[in-house]
C-alpha cells in the first residue's frame, strides 16, 4: 500500500473542498486561533522565542506580538509557540493534534510570504486538517500514549502537505514534502507543564513551512517514508498502531473534519482535564455544591490523559495545566477557570492548596480506548460531599466538540476574552470583522498587519490586571 | 539519576581541556570536515538546500559553496548539508554519529556570529564529542539498530550542548539547551540514500544553534528530558537501551575521544561497508586478483551495518551509497572507491552491473555486538574465484579509526581530492594553512570566508571532470 504517495496524490490533487460544514469549522478555527495567539503573545515563553528569532533577522511575515517581521518559518515558530503558549487553543481528534496551533501559525507566514487569500489559507487548512488526521489515525493511539506529542509529531507531517498545497506542489513534490516532515518529526510528552510544550507547535509549524519549501526547491527524499522500514509507522508507531488500511480508502470521503470536527476549549489547560471540568462544573451548579462541602473528588479519564496530567503539585503556571488536581479544586472553589488562574501566583493561593488533596484521578487501562478517535470511554467525575451526599456524572465529548459545539457568541466571548486590552480598538474591531469573513480575505496580509503589537512578557498576570480594570 | 542535569554541568563548568591527544583529533577532524563541506557544496542536494534558505534572508555566518551569507541557524543547515552529501565525513563510534558533520557546521556557524576563536570552537568540539558520545551510548546500540539516524538524534542533542558551551551557558540554561534538543530530535533512517540524509545532518546542526539560542534567552524545558518518563530514552532508546548508568561516572575520564577516537573515511559511502571495503581491497591486492576471475564475494557485517545498506539494486549515485553490492563491485572492478564512482552514469556502467549479482551481505543477529561501541564483532568478506580458490580476511576496525589511523599526509591527500579545483589556490593554500595550526586562528571567520566559492550543483560529475582534467 503506497501510503505517502496516496497522501501526497489526495493533498496535491483534491479539488477545492467546498463543502459548506468544512468550511465553516475551518472559518471558526481561524477565529479561535487568532484568539489565542494573540492572548499567548504575551506569555514569557512565547517572548523568549520571539528574542531569539530576532537574531536571525527580517522577513516578509508577522511575528504576532511584535513590530518585528521575520522570514517566516521564524514567523510560524513564534506564532505557533503563541498559539499554543496558554493551551487554549483547540485539539482535532482525529490526529490527536493541536492542529490549529501548528496549521494556522504556519499557513499564515506562509501566506503572507506568498500573499495569499483567505480562502487559500481555508483549503491549505483543510486540506492539512485531512492529512493531520490520516497521519495520525494511521500510528494512534499508541503513539499519543507512548508519549509522543503528537501535535508536533504528526502535525510537522500533516501541516508540511497543507504548506505544500498552499504552494501548489506536484504530487511528486508534496510526497517529498510529506516525507521531510517525516523526518523532522519529533517532540517528546516530558516537555508537558514546561515552556517546551508550546515550543512543540511553534517548531512543528516551522518545520512544516521549511519542508514544503525544500520541497518545492527540488529536495529529495524517500517516498516511502511513513510507511516503509525504519519509517515513520515503524519508527513512532508502537506495537499497536493500527496502520492506514481502515484510513486511506475513506481519504477525504467524508472529510475528518466533517465526521469529527474540531474540538476548541472552554478551559486554558491541558483537554485531557476539560471532560472532568465540564462534569464538575455541572455537578457544582445544579447541586449547588459549596467547595467546603466537599470531602474529595475523583475523577476517571483515559490512560494517555493520566499520562498528561503529570503534576499533582504543580510549582507553576505551566505545571497547574497539566494537573487535574490543581484545576479541579478552581472549579470548585470558584465556579470557572480561567486565564486569570495560571500565574505563579494564582498556582499558591492558599484556598487552593489546601484543596488539591481532595482530588483523585485514575485511568482506564491502556488501549481501552481502542485505536479509533470515534471509540472513545466517558471520562467520570465522583463528588463526595462530607454529609455523605455523593454525585456523579460522566462525558464522552467535551464541550466545544461538535457533539456539544460553540456558536458564534461563543467564539466572540472568547476572542474577547483573549485579546480585549491588547489589540488597539480598531484593530480589534477589524480582526473580528475579518474572522467573520475568512474566506473574503483578499490578502492574508490585510488580516496579520493587525497582530503587530507589542505584546510584553508575563506569566498570565496581564489577564488578572485586565480583569479587575474590566470589573472597576 | 540526574542524567540531564550532570551532563549539563559537565558541559558548562569543565575546565578547557588540554589533552593533547584530544585536541590533535580535533584538529583533524576540521581538517576532514572543511575538506568534505567544500566537495559536498557543489552536490545538488545541498545546492537545492541553498536556494532554500536564500528565502530567509541574509546573516552572519558563511554558506559554503556560496558568496550569500545567512542567520546561524541556516548557515549551519546548508554546511551540514554539504558536509554529509558525499557521505565522506568522519563516524564517531561512541555516539554512533557522525559526529562532525553536525558539530563542525554548528560550531563553525555560531563562531562565526559571535567571532569566535579556533581555540574555542576546538573547545566546543570536545565538549560536544563527550556529549555525542554520553548522549549516544545511554540509547545504544539499539537506538541505531532500530531505525533512528543517531547523527541526527543524538547528533542534535549533543550539539545543542556544544554549542551552549561555545555561547558560555550555566549549568540551568546548558540543561535547557540539551532538552531542547532532546524536543528536536528526528531523523528516521528510511531516508538512507537519498538528500534526506545529509539534510538530517544540517538539520541537526540548525537545531543544535537554535536549542543553544533558545536556553540562552531563557526558553525553559525540563530538566529531566533524557531519563525521564516520557522522555528521550523511553521513546527513543527501545526496550535493550541500556541507559547512563555506566556512563556517568566515567564522564570525561577518560574522554570519550581519547578512548574511541573518530573516523575518518577513505570512501565515500557508507561507513557500514567500510570494513568490507578494506578487506576487499586488501584481498585483492594481496592476491593479485583480477574481477572477472571472481565467482562471488560474501560479506559478513553487524544487524545495522546490513539495515544501513539496504540498496541491493541502486538506482542512483544516492543509493549507490548504501548497496554493498555496488561499492564491493566498484572495488573489485578498480581497485578503490572514489568521489568519481558515485553519478548517476557511474551507477549504470555496464560491467559494474554485471558484476553486482555476485556480491552477497549476511548479517549477525541483533544486539550479538552488545551495546558498548568497543564491544564490536569483525566484519568478514570471502573471495571465491572461479578457480575454485578461496580467500577470505576480516577487520574489527576500519581504516581511519586509531587502530589503523590516517596521518597528516592522509589528510592532505584527501583535502586535495576534495577540494582542488573549488577553491581559488590562494583560498586553497590558506585554508589549508589555517587547519594546520587551528588553535592558532583567531577567529574563525578568518577561515570561513575562504570558504565562500560559486559551488554549482551537479550529482557528482564534477569530480570525474576534474579527475580528467589532472590526467592530462
Amino acid at each position: 500500500m503506497d501510503v505517502t504517495r496516496t497522501l501526497a496524490e489526495w493533498a496535491a490533487e483534491t479539488p477545492e473542498i467546498a463543502s459548506g460544514l468544512a468550511q465553516k469549522r475551518a472559518r471558526h478555527a481561524m477565529h479561535d486561533i487568532v484568539a489565542c495567539m494573540v492572548a499567548g503573545a504575551g506569555d514569557e515563553g512565547a517572548a523568549r522565542v520571539r528574542a531569539t528569532i530576532a537574531l536571525y533577522g527580517n522577513g516578509p511575515a508577522t511575528v504576532v506580538g511584535s513590530t518585528a517581521k521575520a522570514a517566516s518559518p521564524w514567523a510560524a515558530l513564534a506564532n505557533g509557540m503563541a498559539a499554543h503558549a496558554l493551551d487554549f487553543d483547540d485539539n482535532y481528534l482525529p490526529g490527536f493534534t493541536h492542529a490549529t496551533a501548528v496549521l494556522g501559525p504556519a499557513l499564515f507566514a506562509l501566506g503572507e510570504e506568498i500573499g495569499a487569500s483567505g480562502r487559500q489559507i481555508l483549503d491549505a487548512y483543510i486540506v492539512g486538517l485531512e492529512m493531520h488526521g490520516a497521519v495520525g489515525r494511521g500510528v494512534n493511539r499508541d503513539h499519543y500514549d507512548m508519549g509522543w506529542h503528537s501535535t508536533s509529531t504528526v502535525g510537522c507531517i500533516g501541516t508540511a502537505a497543507a504548506c505544500g498545497r498552499l504552494l501548489g506542489l506536484d504530487r511528486e513534490r508534496m510526497a517529498a514534502a510529506i516525507s521531510l516532515g517525516v523526518s523532522m518529526a519529533s517532540g517528546a510528552k516530558v516537555q508537558f507543564g514546561t515552556m517546551a510544550k508550546p515550543y512543540h507547535a511553534g517548531m512543528a509549524a516551522k518545520n512544516a513551512v521549511l519542508a514544503a519549501h525544500l520541497a518545492a526547491n527540488g529536495l529529495e527524499a524517500r517516498d516511502v517514508a511513513l510507511e516503509g522500514k525504519l519509517g515513520f509507522k515503524e519508527l513512532y508507531g508502537g506495537p499497536n498502531a493500527r496502520g492506514w488500511a481502515d484510513v486511506l480508502p475513506t481519504l477525504g470521503n467524508p472529510l475528518a473534519v466533517e465526521a469529527f470536527g474540531l474540538a476548541p476549549k472552554l478551559y486554558p489547560c491541558c483537554g485531557s482535564a476539560h471532560k472532568a471540568l465540564d462534569i464538575a462544573l455541572a455537578l457544582r451548579a445544579k447541586h449547588g455544591i459549596a467547595a467546603e462541602d466537599i470531602e474529595r473528588v475523583e475523577t476517571l479519564v483515559g490512560f494517555g490523559n493520566k499520562r498528561n496530567l503529570m503534576y499533582t503539585d504543580p510549582r507553576q503556571e505551566m505545571e497547574a495545566r497539566f494537573s487535574m488536581n490543581y484545576c479541579i479544586s478552581v472549579a470548585m472553589l470558584n465556579g470557572r477557570v480561567s486565564l486569570s488562574d495560571f500565574t505563579p501566583d494564582a498556582v499558591h493561593r492558599p484556598e487552593v492548596r489546601a484543596f488539591m488533596p481532595r482530588v483523585s484521578m485514575d485511568a482506564c487501562p491502556q488501549n481501552a480506548e481502542g485505536p479509533d478517535p470515534t471509540a472513545r470511554l466517558p471520562h467520570k467525575v465522583t463528588i463526595a460531599l462530607k454529609d455523605g451526599r455523593s454525585f456523579s456524572g460522566e462525558s464522552v465529548w467535551a464541550r466545544g466538540t461538535i457533539h456539544n459545539p460553540f456558536d458564534e457568541a461563543d467564539l466572540e466571548a472568547k476572542f474577547r476574552d483573549c485579546c480585549e486590552g491588547f489589540l488597539a480598538p480598531d484593530d480589534f474591531a477589524a480582526v473580528l470583522a475579518m474572522l467573520g469573513d475568512f474566506a473574503g480575505l483578499k490578502s492574508i496580509r490585510d488580516l496579520t498587519r493587525r497582530l503587530a503589537f507589542e505584546a510584553g512578557a508575563d506569566r498570565g498576570e496581564r489577564f488578572a490586571e485586565r480583569q479587575t480594570l474590566a470589573a472597576e
